[in-house]
């Protein structure tokens, strides 16, 4: 007979049903692969009446935590409710009683991470988070245990479906950011208040755990620079397109020495490049390491099914430990620690997309780049967009490297002369 | 103090070389992280003398096997000689006397993993091969742990780094295969003798290691269809190309209720799939999974550091096996076990890029597309390239679904018209 791992759900959602779903069509199949019976014992929810597209027996259901959390048979509580309160105060709770913890919840982790690994640690348990970054694609275990003799150098994520959903949209339909939001929204790719994700903020979550897995560094939500998508316009998209490169929302963070860089912005992608191919709400991980050189890994970000594989695959890896009584460090903690210092965006160079909106004018170029000139930033291409005398025309230029703070103390003069008639639209070029 | 695992090499080559800098190098980062000592404890090779870009204690180095495989003390053997002769004997023996096996021999697993993987599961060990299928891609783990919940449904690879060099190169630079191997030589991507990689040899012993794996079938290499890239030419690069293609050498499998799928063979991939954009040595698996949808892994497939890389991955997972006294059943083993039939060859539809090399005459169209109506094979689109009365010119047709048997035989007739000067080139158009 199989040994029995005893698991309690808190947050019965879609990913919940989806988790139960799994783990109640696979139970045989995992049995026999693990050799872990995973039992689902009880299921908590503030709302256990509504119905699901999945049954469950009523008697394991609950409105109250504390029959999960006061249970010494559960071995593992999966949290899906996802936000800050009460999951952190769920999680505290479940590691203090020794009982393993996996979670989805990304902003949690980039918030509150710290408190919740130390008192891990504290407790000889793990908390498991595959779920939290990249949905169906399983970035953890990759970066954890597939390269686990590896140097991380850097990461570069389109890790938000529904942002890159909007602009794969405006880019291949040349509509522009309202209706492409629109689409997305009748898709079911975007909420309601879709602000988290096309303001980057889900994004910045996802990359904080990946940086603090990565380079055991305290890193959270607050230290990473966060563009959003909202300022990008069709005709960005379009320009970015002839130029050769796709626009993208990259989640980028690297560590070289001491420096650290973490930031979430809009990025044009030269097409040669993977990362310029993921379209639609598709996710995709590219990975800088010292062994292994480039790695990419893409799948689905989100969904019912693809968030409840990776529940699944943390229970039996948890199920595999709590079988054999083994309490092995926790990968990822007890790395080289390095002491970094987080870069400041305007310390960061990087190329850049210029579309200012200027006078068809003789003398406007002359007046841009003596500005451009003063702040030390060249320029590389310019190519004015139409001709129509006495009226504001698109002028996209390309610049040369230049740190933040430069350009961005350039465009306020910039912006500022009579001939340019909107701000300035300025976008990085990532180096891949 | 750290828990000790004692590791035997055999084969001191490029990778043996590379895992002993790893281990070297990053020796005090994997016992931080594991809590568990990685100790090189003996190197066999039969050239114990030749000097390496490594340095070892000439102490622990040895010719004889045995002195390896008779010590009691080594917990695991990693084969890194390659080859069927002696690596099967060793590994056999290292698995008889309870010791786990990490290898990188993708020919010797191909063509003899049932009696490998039956012995290792009779004596209570494992055999860890992360190494012999995409060099610093974690697609053993991604696929056996990461989607252990998962029914694989299908894979594409382009996992012969080799093979996609030469490709890449004959469309990026119009050249033809020879000067592409050619240039392959010089870089050093491609062995004297080419034909393991360009006939298809290498990825056919890989894509039967994972069918294996994710299917749970005793598949073979011999079980394979495999068709090199010796007959590809320039203009078919080109020509798929405006048709909207990458021409890549896939290695696919399939399994669909009792219905198995493995072959390898050229195809073309449209533009609009990630597959298509996979240039240069590098290699990307495409899954497709029940429950995480579409995923794609990519990555160095070979060199000295990724492969390394991926033997220490595996080396680390067994040093928590062999500490915590994990009997665990293997994961992959214990599967679904289906009951399939491999489709031949001839059986499987798909649709047809061909290029005839035909007179330039009004007739010559009419007696082509009589015949593939004859077999049931109807058009989907032709272009007639350039116009040289009374001499061959190149005409692509590309075909709607026909089967394998219905294309060969209505090729052969084709083949044997006055007016058709060359044997017809035919690639699948592989639907993704």
């Amino acid at each position: 007979m199989s040994k029995i791992v005893n698991i309690g759900l808190i947050g019965f959602g879609t990913i919940g049903a989806g988790v139960i779903k799994v783990l109640t069509k696979k139970a045989a199949l995992l049995e026999k692969k693990i050799g872990v019976r995973l039992l689902l014992k009880k299921i908590c929810d503030l709302d256990i009446s509504r119905r699901r597209d999945v049954s469950v027996d009523k008697n394991i259901l609950t409105k109250d935590a504390s029959w999960i959390l006061n249970d010494e048979n559960i071995n593992i509580v999966v949290e899906l409710i996802g936000g800050i309160h009460p999951a952190k105060e769920i999680i505290l709770r479940a590691l203090r009683s020794k009982k393993h913890v996996v979670t989805a919840n990304k902003a949690l982790l980039a918030e509150e991470g710290e408190e919740i690994f130390k008192t891990a640690a504290e407790n000889g348990v793990d908390v498991c988070f595959e779920a939290s970054v990249g949905g169906g694609i399983p970035i953890i275990k990759a970066l954890r245990e597939g390269f686990v003799a590896n140097r991380i150098e850097s990461i570069y994520g389109i890790i938000n479906g529904t942002s890159n959903y909007i602009l794969t949209q405006m880019s291949d339909k040349g509509c522009d950011f309202k209706s492409a939001l629109f689409a997305a929204r009748q898709k079911g790719y975007a909420e309601k208040n879709p602000t988290l994700d096309i303001d980057g903020i889900d994004s910045a979550h996802k990359i904080a755990i990946l940086a603090r897995m990565c380079f055991n560094q305290p890193i959270c939500f607050k230290d990473v620079y966060v563009e959003g998508i909202r300022d990008i316009d069709g005709s960005d998209l379009q320009y970015a397109d002839e130029l050769g490169f796709a626009v993208k929302l990259l989640a980028v963070t690297k560590c070289g020495g001491p420096d650290l860089q973490i930031r979430v912005h809009p990025a044009l992608v030269p097409k040669s490049h993977l990362l310029a191919h993921v379209d639609g709400v598709l996710n995709a991980i590219f990975v800088n390491a010292d062994l292994v050189g480039e790695a990419l890994f893409y799948g689905q970000g989100a969904g019912q099914l693809p968030t409840a594989s990776a529940v699944v695959s943390d229970l039996v890896a948890l199920a595999g430990k709590i079988t054999t009584q083994d309490h092995n460090v926790c990968l990822g903690i007890g790395q080289d620690k390095r002491h970094c210092v987080i870069r400041a965006i305007d310390d960061i160079e990087s190329r850049y997309y210029l579309r200012l909106s200027a006078l068809d004018k003789p003398a406007v170029l002359s007046q841009i780049s003596t500005i451009l000139g003063k702040y030390g930033i060249s320029i590389h291409s310019v190519i004015q967009k139409g001709r129509r005398r006495a009226e504001a025309v698109p002028i996209v230029m390309m610049t040369h490297e230049a740190k933040g703070k430069k350009l961005r103390q350039a465009l306020a003069k910039i912006d500022k002369l009579a001939v340019v008639k909107k701000k300035t639209v300025a976008i990085r070029v990532e180096r891949l």
